[in-house]
């Protein structure tokens, strides 16, 4: 079948001069591509008539869906809707509804209606408007000659609001025929290429209304299966049969049959158990708890954490011996599992991990190179480290060993070592 | 003047299908808006010939600079390369120098010289080649009809070397009169809103070829003075005298008078005065002792933290005393204020930051809603402790939070409490 087009389009100076960054179409492009639909175009213009003018009618040449975001502050409100009104040959006027929400809103702030908000509340009189229960700006929605366009303001919650509420919803119903259901496979430690390898003749296999894509991150992949069918039923039990075919072939390196991060992961399994960690980082620097403290609940099974950034914190406060110090040196096999181990007793968890290494850019010698970096694991039945060399920047470098020691923990709880 | 006009377009499918962020055209912006390049539009497009050459056909309309990324990825390599070939109207020859350099990329990393390798050392006969040193994809610059045209491989870091290496430096050669200069006045706790109506005589007052910015973000505010002009020297002593009248009107607040973060800024002080730090954590999960050991170098005055997530750990590891905890709760002034007093001492630091609330969204009371957190600062001398209320996601509240308790410790270190 044809895909449905769609192209994105960004206004606001605040974008092209590079204050922001841009990251809505990101979320838009990922969401449209689950529902099928093919984005051809992402463009980014500045808040003048022409500009927008020029961009809607490129637009709508190639595509069958338009949606704009930005332009809608309450300080540039009129550029783009007069734009808008023009365009379409449309006038704007006021709509009690949306004048009630922007009210409400401004009442939870303590705030008062002005006269800029009844501009915010002036909509073009063709559109249907989707109401925005978190912001003042209201979504618009035109079909206009076989083509719909939608308008939403900038901030990324409240565009995230309009698009799964109203936006992507509606475009589900008007030009998607049947259902169509993702299911996400997250693996690590395997390469993107390792496991196309592997997975080559299932895929080869897969029916014809069943797609694949390779999505890596971080010494990550995720698997995105996409199934398209009439019958919802029918094609849940499609996929669940591929993914147990899947499961046969990659048998280790599976963390998750949904899309959710390993942390998160790792997390239930701890609450499901009923068992505790504790995190004792030098070169990571508070960022694996960090990762886990991103959960909301980690304090179920998140004891705590210590940061012994010097060899005089890492004896006094965490316990490790000065011998181990001078022997091994602080990035060590040795110093890794005496700070698993001491952080698990002294925090009174049930397991302990650590990072110990020279993130760099500075700090590397001859035999301990930037990118030496020791991971640590201590249950209580048993203490191990592993050793990674990663030559990437310092924020890379403390990312992939956040991971790598996230993971080390996960392999342990789900017996995958 | 006229600025010159500069288009960026952005090839390639995981752009389009939001399998990733587009981060390099943040940057780019950045950098041409520093060198008085106007960017009017940004345009992301697919791998295919239609779309490459109908962006092109646009762009070279209305720009006089057309930066291209991506593309060029050792798979990719035809589509771009031979539309570019076939629309400047050249070919594609084989280049010596290129091919020496993939060479020398390969065999620092033990690999091989392949047949696929040979394609990507073929260039458009007709471009200046921008020799790329630190991947294996060269660029590419065609004066072409009054309009330069750039080809660069999307990977970020190989992009910000050729940009910054070759494409930036030449663009300022052929099209930006004289010197641009910029200053960056870094801000925080002043609302943009504020800050503008303090600077408003200032700024009108200031000189036609300077130019102000405000550029705001987590509770800060980035002042960005740009100065055009033939005299190096002459907009330069410019600056610096407006930049000292900016300074007796903004008293407080003004962390830095160049463009970098308010943790090296701590960093440096506190090395300067050879005093330590040492962080206790509770809400903010690691992020502070994340932000602060991002700094290459921080071991020299960053003892370490400790992240007591429970009652338990705060009592046991940091010494809080049960009476406070009972009385007050984890959340308040007091536990706040032990917390950075006893890391401090336990740490053998000069002084010691402390965060415990709510961060969300689960774990609010009446009395103590989610986003009542409180910071503590204790430096021998003194000991204070601040409340905020951050009413946004959990993620954000953490942010914010970090920043905050930087801010105090920063505005202790500069006496500006």
């Amino acid at each position: 079948m044809t895909a449905i087009k769609a192209e994105i389009i960004t206004i606001g100076d605040e974008i092209l001069y590079g204050q922001i960054t841009d990251t809505n179409s990101q979320w838009m492009s990922e969401r449209l591509t689950e529902i099928g639909v093919k984005v051809i175009r992402k463009t980014a213009i500045g808040d003048t008539k022409e500009a927008i003018t020029e961009a809607l009618d490129k637009a709508k040449k190639e595509a069958q869906i338009v949606l704009m975001t930005g332009g809608l502050g309450p300080t540039k409100d009129d550029i783009t809707k007069k734009t808008l009104a023009n365009y379409f040959d449309t006038e704007l006027i006021f709509n009690e509804n949306v004048y009630e929400n922007i009210g409400r809103l401004l009442r939870q702030f303590g705030r008062e209606l002005t006269e800029q908000n009844k501009n915010q509340a002036e909509v073009l009189k063709i559109c249907d408007v989707l109401q925005n229960e978190v912001g003042t700006a209201p979504g618009m929605w035109i079909d206009h000659e076989g083509c719909v366009f939608v308008s939403m303001p900038g901030v990324p919650h409240e565009m995230k609001f309009l698009m799964s509420e109203h936006v992507l919803p509606r475009l589900e119903e008007k030009y998607i025929p049947g259902h169509i259901i993702h299911k996400v496979i997250r693996t690590i430690g395997i390469p993107e290429s390792k496991l196309s390898q592997m997975l080559e003749d299932w895929e080869l296999a897969l029916p014809e209304n069943i797609g694949l894509a390779y999505l890596p991150k971080l010494g990550q992949v995720r698997l995105r299966l996409t199934a398209v069918g009439e019958d919802k039923e029918a094609i849940e039990l499609q996929l669940e049969s591929e993914v147990l075919k899947l499961k046969s072939i990659v048998t280790k390196g599976i963390y998750a049959e949904e899309d959710i991060e390993l942390e998160e992961v790792v997390g239930i399994i701890l609450k499901q158990r009923d068992m505790t960690v504790a995190t004792a980082e030098s070169c990571t620097g508070g960022n694996v708890a960090n990762k886990i403290t991103d959960i909301s609940g980690s304090s179920a099974y998140f004891k705590g954490g210590i940061i012994p950034y010097s060899n005089e914190i890492k004896m006094d406060q965490l316990g490790v011996r000065a011998e181990t110090l001078e022997k091994y040196g602080a990035v060590s096999e040795q110093t890794a599992k005496e700070m698993a181990e001491n952080v698990r007793k002294k925090f009174n968890a049930s397991v302990g991990i650590s990072t110990t290494g020279i993130a760099g850019p500075t700090g590397g010698t001859p035999d301990k190179p930037v990118g030496t970096i020791w991971i640590g694991y201590s249950d209580g039945k048993k203490t191990e480290a592993k050793l990674l060399n990663i030559t990437r920047g310092r924020k890379i470098n403390v990312q992939y060993t956040t991971t790598a020691v996230l993971r080390l923990l996960w392999s342990n709880l789900a017996n995958e070592n």
